[in-house]
């Protein structure tokens, strides 16, 4: 193997060499900055060897560098053995940042090549600043070494797309563009550039399968105040979308020419552009040829409201969704110890579960199954190289989640298997009451999650315990599990968007506690923001809950609880019965009630 | 006294036309926009005839017109009438703010003139960019017409300034000079304007005595990286401070001076200047002059946080300011119904009794004392003319205060005086259970207010009940009962700060209820941050109260309280007693002992 990447490397910097590249960048992202990147956009493991989710390869004539963060130190450190790479630990004192290494290594006048597609605007802009402004290095966006250097490599994904019927979608594509062309005149702009994947596929109410777990296709958007330029893969246009384009006023294009159209279109005003959505290629080419309006996507509020045909179908797809967790948690606790289950084959186990659900499309994201410690990494990955078997003991933290016609969901429980400590069932208690004194929450209308996550936080922080993360984020409907602009969390960096909840939102709550090399706990139940009472003292905002699995009562300690947490518990535990049992054998329901029984102060 | 008036505005609109000023504007402040302004500065009042705190008149040659608020919209039209001024209802539907009214009414090439120095730089600018560069029209910013005008002007005032001694500072002024000078290098300035009063005192350690209330001296400070241009009436400064000047290369300058000061000095680098503590006057100097940097006075933070021996000092004071508004509720108590009792008169009798604490200089605001519903207005003011006389009925709401030496003090405590309803009971049982909650908050370092208000309005929101105003402020040390950076509140308009909460900041915690034409309910306690644990978590925070009076048992309804929330009020009332029995006579110590009793669940 690493004969065979210093060989790729070989051909990579021949190519640099005929470019006139000094240094090549490969980052780890697709054109959109998915959550998940699909086998195409791989260049980066390609040319290195290093498998991880998240890393930076940068390639010069006498050496090559891997940037990742602490996750992957020691795997990465394993991976590429041999290869020549040198490994740069992200975040650890007196490793320089790609930008600053790169400042030191190149000289002026010297080329920087990478393929701008797959660079955020931000970070483009960033090495610009330092390179191009602070030492006369240049850059060259446009290089996709890799197309002529990967031998072999994967086609870009390409599936068919679906158009989404209004009685699942609830709102028709020409409302949607209505309202948005509207909010693009208020910024001053005449045109919108929009390369969210899961923002193009809400507003043309259509839905792909182009990224893993994200029903969203491969495209981008450019709307003027008639029409909209969409541009996709041919093969993944369908004859019901073609006179479905035609209907609304759609014209198809390729995907790969979107550059040449924006270069070539005739503008007649501004462009709006959120620039912590677009990458870096397309940024450069809009601003060469007109100007532009800064400013978050206008799709990305409109998207977070879900309107009533979505929160319905919503509801009913997280009480089906819950049903097969309940499931799964029954089957977990009369099997362990009896057969052989490990981290992997209870996630299997689970996602069959899932797929057994009226309407399943796909998981909503790759299953999360922690056993023990393992739970204390909040990114943990149970591999075929690296699992741990379940035994009678401890706590298996899982959290899934399923794209159903219908809904997107997510949730968070973690069960107890066997023994467990006063400790552990003092943080599983304490994880329990924030998560539902949040639930709970009466609060005014304006409040943005900045001000609601000291109540999930605040029997853990009274103990002198934290975690180190927020506390919600939003979820889209049948789209990506992380939307925004809604969160909870109670500090923000500047790149954090900080958004009022309005009723509609829908958003996660999962506090939990993480002893590393101990434990690891997450409960997590996903909520609606909807208005409660309007009075002289301002309209009222509360939550309803769309998650229905039972909170482990075998890890509760009511010494930790005031009567008004046991009462919100007890109450949670009575609907949570209600509205899953329809769905359960009777052997399931049987042990539900049991599960579900109020708890005595 | 309208005839008057016309008289007054007669000779204020010939100064007009000898100056060419075509309307002149007329606030309400004095040069350091302070919470009080003192006779000399009214000249609003003396033109007008109107008499409230707030209001604006602005004066054509044709017309005439005020500008106040909601609190004083029948008085003032009392007031007005016969004098031909309008009245401007701020806020209400169509009422135009003051810069779209002249924007309206005034001609390009015209000319609006104000004195500068009593028009904070903000609002001066909003002038200027309607008007002038909206319109054309010319701003004289350099015309007190009212020194012409106004026969019999009462003068400056004019008080002896007191040097603090370090046993009562903590900090030498050399200390804070060098740690302010470090923070203007750093802001990339070579000097700072210094015009706020409260941060020029604390910065000096010295004290004045020519603002009600607020022990602060007219000055202005212009700081150099060696000398302070120190700008003062001359017949404030003693023995004493000219010595102490020397040492301190204080130059001591007229107060009258700083503008000519500041047209004559030979810069050498930038002026820091806040522009939100700066009149417009100063700052339109300053500009004319060299460039400048703006933000906020360095001295704002680094006077929040208050130093050991500030902090033993006020926790003493406290004490006995405890003790004397218990004091107060015991005579109130036993008396009503007794002897006649108004609020004027039981004000009257607190102050009286603060007087008597050893060190007492004055109070930090004028006593609020509001009796049932007139505590629903929460900027009411007993007058000779409206007040109500006290009976063994509902409750009266008292925010009180004082200025000792070694501290300054603010306490709100509503006391029941007969009979109350259920409603008002459960309404101070929430307000207590929500001032208790947020006292016995534990949070992380890097929480601001906005965090943290939740805790004290979850108990109100609850039951779908807010108060309108912020939950808590900043307070001086020796100086205003009212200061920055930090404060408590759940959302921002754009003028407010939020401020990490600092070990050492002193912040008042005072929610309340305010149900017009019924009840007001407000119970303040005052309480210092400080560092709780620090561990693998982080550095968690606590407060630490320096407030030590009953919140009266009398309206509390035990349903409305979980049991941490009674544990708290018990454990509350128990170091009441403790810290505070010490300065009370036998008969009020066994009343404090039955009003501190521990409640049974």
């Amino acid at each position: 193997m690493n004969k065979e990447i210093q060989g790729r490397l070989g051909l990579l910097r021949e190519a640099m060499k005929k470019e006139g590249i000094d240094f090549y960048m490969i980052p780890t992202s697709d054109f959109h900055n998915s959550e998940y990147v699909d086998d195409y956009f791989k260049a980066r493991e390609y040319f290195s060897g290093f498998t991880g989710s998240n890393g930076t390869l940068a390639v010069g004539q006498d050496m090559a560098g891997l940037w990742t963060d602490g996750r992957y130190f020691i795997q990465a450190a394993q991976e590429l053995e041999g290869t020549g790479i040198e490994l740069f630990r992200m975040q650890e004192e007196g490793v320089p940042e790609i930008p600053d290494f790169l400042y030191e290594k190149m000289e002026e006048g010297q080329i920087l090549g990478f393929d701008g597609r797959t660079v955020s605007c931000k970070e483009g802009r960033r090495l610009e600043k330092k390179l191009t402004e602070g030492k006369g290095i240049k850059i060259n966006y446009g290089a996709d070494l890799a197309a002529e250097t990967w031998k072999g490599r994967p086609g870009l994904p390409c599936h068919k797309i679906t158009v989404l019927p209004e009685e699942i979608s609830g709102e028709s594509a020409a409302e949607k563009l209505d309202k948005v062309r509207r909010k693009i005149k208020e910024a001053g702009a005449e045109y919108l550039l929009l390369s969210k994947l899961d923002d193009l596929m809400w507003l043309l109410n259509i839905r792909g399968n182009d990224v893993e777990c994200n029903p969203v296709a491969l495209s981008y958007g450019f709307l003027t105040q008639k029409e909209v330029y969409f541009f996709i893969q041919e093969p993944e246009v369908t004859e019901e979308f073609t006179q479905y384009a035609k209907e609304n006023h759609i014209i198809v294009k390729d995907y790969n020419g979107i550059m040449d159209f924006l270069r070539g279109y005739d503008y007649k005003g501004k462009v709006m552009l959120d620039e912590s959505n677009s990458n870096y290629a397309l940024f450069k080419t809009v601003i060469g040829q007109t100007e532009y309006v800064p400013g978050d996507n206008p799709t990305e509020l409109l998207k977070a409201i879900k309107n009533k045909t979505e929160l319905a179908k919503i509801k009913e797809v997280y009480r089906k969704d819950s049903a097969a967790l309940i499931k799964f948690i029954y089957w977990l606790k009369k099997n362990i110890g009896k057969m052989e289950i490990t981290e992997i084959s209870a996630a299997e186990y689970l996602n069959h579960l899932r797929q057994d659900v009226e309407g399943f499309l796909d998981l909503s994201f790759p299953t999360i199954s922690a056993y023990k410690d393992s739970a204390a990494m909040m990114h943990y990955e149970a591999t075929e190289n690296n699992y741990k078997t379940l035994a009678p003991e401890g706590m298996l933290l899982v959290d899934s989640g399923g794209q159903y016609m219908g809904g997107t969901t997510d949730v968070t429980r973690t069960i107890v298997l066997g023994g467990i400590d006063e400790e552990v069932k003092m943080h599983f208690t304490l994880v329990a009451a924030g998560m539902l004194q949040l639930t709970d929450a009466k609060f005014l209308y304006g409040c943005t999650g900045r001000n609601l996550d000291i109540l999930a936080r605040q029997p853990l922080w009274s103990h002198g315990i934290d975690y180190k993360c927020g506390t919600g984020h939003g979820i889209g409907y049948m789209l990506n599990v992380h939307e925004g602009p809604q969160n909870i969390r109670w500090r923000f960096t500047s790149a954090m968007k900080e958004a009022v909840i309005e009723p509609g939102m829908v958003i996660s709550n999962e506090p939990g506690v993480y002893k590393e090399g101990s434990h690891g706990i997450r409960t997590e139940n996903i909520l609606v923001a909807q208005n409660a009472e309007k009075n002289g003292d301002g309209q009222f905002m509360e939550f309803d809950t769309l998650t229905f699995v039972p909170i482990d009562k075998e890890a509760i300690n009511t010494a930790y609880l005031q009567p008004a947490d046991l009462e919100r518990l007890n109450r949670y535990h009575a609907q949570v019965y209600e509205k899953t049992q329809e769905y359960l054998t009777d052997e399931e329901r049987e042990w539900l009630k049991e599960a579900t029984a109020p708890i005595e102060g």
